[in-house]
C-alpha cells in the first residue's frame, strides 16, 4: 500500500493531487504542520522533518519533486510524465522544477504572516519584495500559456499540478487576475475533481485559516 | 555549441561543475549578478531572468535542478545520472531535489548579509532561524553519509555535485566542521578537478567578496 504524510495545504497536497489524478489506493496520514514533523517517529520516516514524505515499493521518498517525478515514472500509464527522450522532457522538467521556486516565494510569504506571530519579528522588505518576484513568475508563465490550454503543447500533465498547486498557495500573496491566461487556466486545472480532493476535509488542521485574497479553494 | 549563462558563486556553477565533470565542450558566458538579468535581451534567454540558463539542443534550459537532469540523460555515458528504473534512480532524485531546499535557505541568508545593505532592512529573526534550518538539513547528510564515500552506493554522481555546490554557498552560514562525514566528504568531492574549474576565475565580478567562515574556495 502507498502511504502519503500529508499536511494540508503545505507542498504535500502537491503529492496527492497527482495520486488522485493517477487513481492508485493509497493511505493518506494527515499530519499537523507544526513540531511534531520534527519527532523522532516521524524523523525516521522523513529525515528533514518535512512534507510530504511517500512510502511506496518498500522505500521512503521525500522531496515533493522527487515523489512527482517517481509517480509519473511509476505510472506511466497516467500520462502525466513526459520520459527521457520525449521531445517535451526538457519542458517538463522546467516546470516541474519552476514549481518550487514558486513555492519558496509561497513559504517565505506564509513565513511572514502566519508563523511570525509578532508583528516586530516580520520583515517589511521583504513582504513586499516576494510579492514582487511572485509577479515576474506570473509573468513567465503568462507567456508560456500564450495560445496554449496548458503548460505543454501535449496537454494535462504533472507540469500543471506542479505549478498550480504552487499557485494555490502563492495567490494568496500576489493575486493570479492581472495574468489573465494565468487565471484561466488556474480555474480550469483547479475544477478536476482530483484537485478538489486534495483540498482540506472537514476534520483538517487549516494552515491558511485566515485567507488574505478570497477562499482557498475559490 | 552548448552555451551556459553563469554568474559565479551562484546556483548555475552547479550546471558548470556538471558540465565539467561530463567533459562536454561548451561555452561560458560569465553574467554580473544584478538587475542586468532583468533586461529584455537576456529575458529571451530565460524567462524568469535568473541564472542558469543553458543553450543545448536548439533550445534553452532554465532552472538549475532541470538542467542537471537533462545533462544526465543526454550525456549518460558520465555515469552521474541514474536513470529510470535504476536501484537508485529514488534516492538520485530525492538528492537532486534536496539541493534545492538548501539553496533556499542559503538565498535567503544570502539576500540577508548581502543583498540587504542596511541592517535596518535585515531580519534577525530569519538570520537565527535559516542557520539552525540547514543544521537539521546538514543532519540529514550526516545520516545517508554513515558507511557512505557518497551520497549513493553506486559511487561520485550528481547528486554529490548537486548538494556539494548548495553547500558551497551554505557554509558560509553555517558551518560544515560539526558535521564530520559531512565535512570530510565536501573536502573529498571539492578536491576533484571539475569543481575547481568551476570556481571564479581572476575577472569574475564575485557576490561573496567578503566571506563569513574562511574562503569559498577553502
Amino acid at each position: 500500500m502507498i502511504v502519503l504524510h500529508h499536511s494540508p495545504q503545505t507542498r504535500s497536497m502537491r503529492s496527492l493531487w497527482l495520486l488522485r489524478e493517477i487513481g492508485v489506493d493509497c493511505e493518506v496520514v494527515e499530519r499537523p504542520f507544526d513540531r511534531s514533523l520534527r519527532s523522532p517517529e516521524y524523523l525516521a520516516i522523513n529525515p528533514i522533518g518535512r512534507v510530504p514524505a511517500l512510502e511506496i515499493d518498500g522505500r521512503v521518498i521525500w522531496e515533493s519533486g522527487a515523489i512527482t517525478e517517481y509517480l509519473c515514472e511509476r505510472f506511466p500509464a497516467s500520462g502525466l510524465g513526459r520520459a527521457p527522450g520525449d521531445p517535451e522532457r526538457a519542458e517538463w522538467l522546467i516546470w516541474i522544477h519552476f514549481a518550487e521556486t514558486l513555492t519558496q516565494h509561497g513559504a517565505a510569504l506564509t513565513q511572514q504572516h502566519l508563523i511570525l506571530h509578532e508583528e516586530s519579528m516580520r520583515s517589511p522588505i521583504l513582504m513586499k519584495l516576494e510579492p514582487k518576484r511572485l509577479g515576474k513568475c506570473y509573468a513567465a508563465i503568462e507567456k508560456r500559456l500564450e495560445g496554449r490550454e496548458h503548460l505543454l503543447d501535449g496537454g494535462f500533465s504533472a507540469a500543471d499540478i506542479s505549478v498550480g498547486q504552487a499557485l494555490y498557495i502563492t495567490r494568496r500573496f500576489a493575486k493570479l487576475e492581472p495574468f489573465e491566461r494565468v487565471a484561466a487556466w488556474y480555474g480550469r486545472i483547479t475544477a478536476r475533481k482530483a484537485f478538489r480532493a486534495s483540498l482540506p476535509t472537514a476534520g483538517s488542521a487549516l494552515l491558511y485559516e485566515k485567507d488574505f485574497y478570497g477562499p482557498p479553494d475559490g
